[in-house]
């Protein structure tokens, strides 16, 4: 098991947090993804290590950006 | 038709935006929801006069709160 760490920009709310929860949830390997609103931060629990495109991606696709 | 404006608190992006859009488009008679996220007025269309806690309970189902 693998902990990666990204800040992500844009999220405001609780919707914003379920939508980029949602889209990582969606990448291979992914166990457990844990966000942090205040700060951006998502920890993201892999069987091993991310590509960090496909992290990059699933945040676009939810709507925000990577720091 | 008669239109309605309220002031709702606390949206802070387009999912929480959806969100009243949709519970308000629940009450009976509403035909259209127009919401503007950095003022939050929301400007609901109806066949006739709105009862003021059907919007307040759409809005507080939704998850927030008339100004």
């Amino acid at each position: 098991m693998t902990q990666s760490t990204y800040t992500v920009t844009g999220m405001t709310c609780g919707h914003c947090v379920s939508s980029v929860t949602e889209e990582v949830q969606e990448i291979r390997g992914v166990s457990e993804v844990a966000v942090d609103l205040p700060t951006g931060v998502v920890t993201i629990t892999s069987a091993e290590a991310l590509d960090d495109d496909a992290v990059r991606a699933a945040v676009e696709e939810a709507g925000y950006q990577l720091a």
